[in-house]
């Protein structure tokens, strides 16, 4: 049938199941105290002394997390199972038993020596939603499912297992808690045996929205309410190596010297500049150096140093890294020095679909909240889903813009608005036809 | 006595002893042959399969090399001991018994993984000039010590012994042999109890010349035989912490980064900009650094580097480093980050002696070489010895100015050239009154 048609019977079918109506919803509210509550519950799980939590996934803390998780979801009605990947899953059927699942979710693993939101809001935020449709006795058309994805920090391997599987290699991967990830899908109750048959089609899940916290200080700053997110930036990471020639640093004069630091300070100067002078949220960084033989006294003969750039347009990133090449191309000459290049990820940008984007921004709206469209410069489980389904991403703001740290922290009303923003996203997704 | 009143009885003195008067004296020259064999035995000690030598100090390669010399200067009819602080001196009495000796010598030890010339070429040089006066049976006024310094590599160790004394500190030092410093004296034949008594007063040394390799690339490059060393440079290391604020690289925008690493890359631009700024020989380098936490994906938000600056003047040394100070103001503030400068080595020029400068310059040329006045940028046995006596250093070409490396060459004619510049400053500076 064709959209139109579909759209009529749509509307038909929501009146006739006497599933209550669009307006008839937009008083419901999840229970704040609640998800903050258990926010607080779930921190304890790998609490360090500093205040933050340290969970790397498949060590005690993650799967005892993952059990508290498991019991909640039970009380809020799902019917729970770890998939062969190690992912936890919470399911409800819906109205309509020809459509898809509708998907929300996150995950639980953190980094070592994180926070206590990242991941943990869309987590418990999923499981909040789920619990405040069954005390409203709500059933969806769509069937629901809540998924904790396992080791989203580690390379968001939970969900990429589910959108492209794992390969021997990515199996044999050393995660933070020393067990390779065979070992920690089996350490959580995964079977890495079957994973063929965790592996999902296009088509197979109706949409996916995932709530965050932002990471980054934009919503904070601006004091806004929700990002909207327009998608997930390309990745991009390089290996840099420079050689010079290493010398004493007392006899050799400053015009005989082939410094390969000094050519790497050039070199981390020109990204800046370069990423700086075109309008857009495009960031460059440079995070890892070494010089050799890194001596007080010797002039430095090589360097190793990295770049990595992010952008949701792949073209922009590409016109950025030609930049710099060009102006490497100086450095070398004028340092005497020489440059290699060596990309060791290029992870595509995820766009999240526009109906989806629209339907966070008005359901935000509605709840009396300001929102900004924004993209995410982090990586998300919902980048690999996007392989399967529209997806759409609600952001929260992150106190001072701190992640990956203890100090890390979005308030409580923060997150409850957010949780209302996912709640009535979900259920506008509901009545629309995601084909 | 007025110093006029001493040199008209030294005149004197010098032809009622039969003493041959310098005019003699101009035929003799040193067997070149001789010392580039010697030279080529000696690098068997700690060969390396690079063809250079590792021969660090206290190591089983030291002490065959020491003992090898020992054999060489028994040969050249020195008398041999070992001091308290493992030096090997090698004693020859002169006619005047009233005179203090004049010294001349180098270092065995090598840097890990280093050449087969620094050190080597002045060492096997003081021997060669101590066999050619005794082969032309010629004594000297002044008594003659062959002196070869213990770890000169690791900190001027041995001459700084005789000079200021080893502190528990410096003992206690772990050397590249993983010795101690005082395990590393006993090994040697040492006695750390007894240091006190290796010290020596001022004027207890009449004065000092050491044969060297440049370890630059100026005489090579400017095809100049022999470098008449102006004095050793102030050599000036500073630790340098930068803290700026550790961000995750994707989600902080390029505005809100306090990036310790990008400060770092401005900051050895300015001391490369600001070395190179006045004319002169001063050298400024950058040659340590390590960035934290140091990932692909994370603004680092900590780096500590280096500063080394040397120079023939303090004065000079201080105005780069006020320059750099002021310079690294606006970096703090254009970055949001914070620079700490801890001085870690303050070591003070050492300028030599005009009238062994006069002499080293006059005794080349009249032997047919081309001579150019230059500091040494490297620290040498001769600056500890400096606080003696007069001092002298004469240069020979390094090839391509490479040192401390396997790759490090001097040719034996340049060597043999050098032995002889020794081998006739020593005769003048033996007619000389030198208090």
């Amino acid at each position: 049938m064709n959209r139109r048609t579909f759209n009529v019977s749509l509307l038909a079918s929501a009146g006739a199941l006497a599933w209550p109506r669009p307006q008839s919803h937009t008083g419901f509210r999840v229970n704040g105290r609640r998800i903050n509550a258990r926010l607080s519950e779930l921190a304890q799980f790998g609490k360090t002394p500093e205040g933050g939590t340290h969970r790397v996934a498949y060590s005690d803390a993650d799967l005892q997390a993952r059990q508290y998780a498991m019991e909640l979801m039970r009380g809020a009605k799902l019917e729970v199972s770890i998939d062969a990947a190690g992912n936890v899953i919470g399911r409800r059927a819906g109205s309509d038993a020809a459509l898809k699942p509708l998907m929300i979710g996150s995950h639980l693993d953190s980094v070592p020596e994180g926070g206590s939101y990242d991941g943990q809001v869309g987590s418990m935020g999923a499981i909040e939603v789920a619990e405040t449709l069954a005390e409203n006795k709500v059933t969806l058309r769509h069937p629901l499912e809540a998924a904790l994805f396992q080791n989203e920090e580690g390379g968001t391997i939970g969900s990429h297992a589910i959108a492209k599987g794992l390969t021997e290699k990515e199996l044999s991967l050393i995660a933070n808690s020393k067990k390779t990830i065979r070992e920690g899908i089996k350490f959580i109750g995964g079977d890495p045996e079957k994973l063929a048959g965790v592996i999902r089609k296009k088509g197979d899940i109706a949409a996916y929205v995932e709530l965050h916290i932002e990471q980054g200080g934009i919503l904070h700053g601006e004091k806004i309410n929700i990002g909207v997110v327009e998608g997930i930036v390309s990745v991009n990471w390089w290996d840099v190596a420079i050689e010079g020639f290493a010398n004493h640093a007392g006899t050799t004069p400053m015009n005989g010297r082939r410094d390969a630091l000094l050519a790497a300070a050039k070199y981390i100067e020109a990204v800046n500049r370069i990423v700086t002078s075109v309008p857009g949220r495009q960031v460059g960084t440079v995070g890892r150096i070494q010089a050799f033989p890194g001596a007080y006294n010797v002039v430095p003969g090589r360097v190793t140093t990295s770049l990595g750039l992010r952008d949701l347009d792949a073209a922009k990133v590409h016109m950025l890294f030609e930049k710099i090449q060009a102006e490497v191309r100086g450095i070398e000459t004028a340092t005497g020095t020489k440059f290699e290049f060596t990309q060791t990820n290029a992870t595509p940008p995820a766009p999240t679909d526009a109906r989806i984007r629209r339907v966070i921004d008005e359901s935000a709206k509605q709840l009396g909240l300001t929102t900004k469209l924004m993209p995410s410069g982090a990586g998300h489980d919902a980048q690999e889903v996007a392989n399967l389904c529209p997806v759409g991403m609600i952001f929260v703001p992150s106190r001072d813009g701190i992640s990956h740290s203890p100090r890390e922290f979005s308030s409580p009303e923060d997150i409850t608005n957010g949780t209302n923003v996912l709640l009535h996203s979900l259920i506008k997704l509901d009545a629309m036809n995601l084909d």
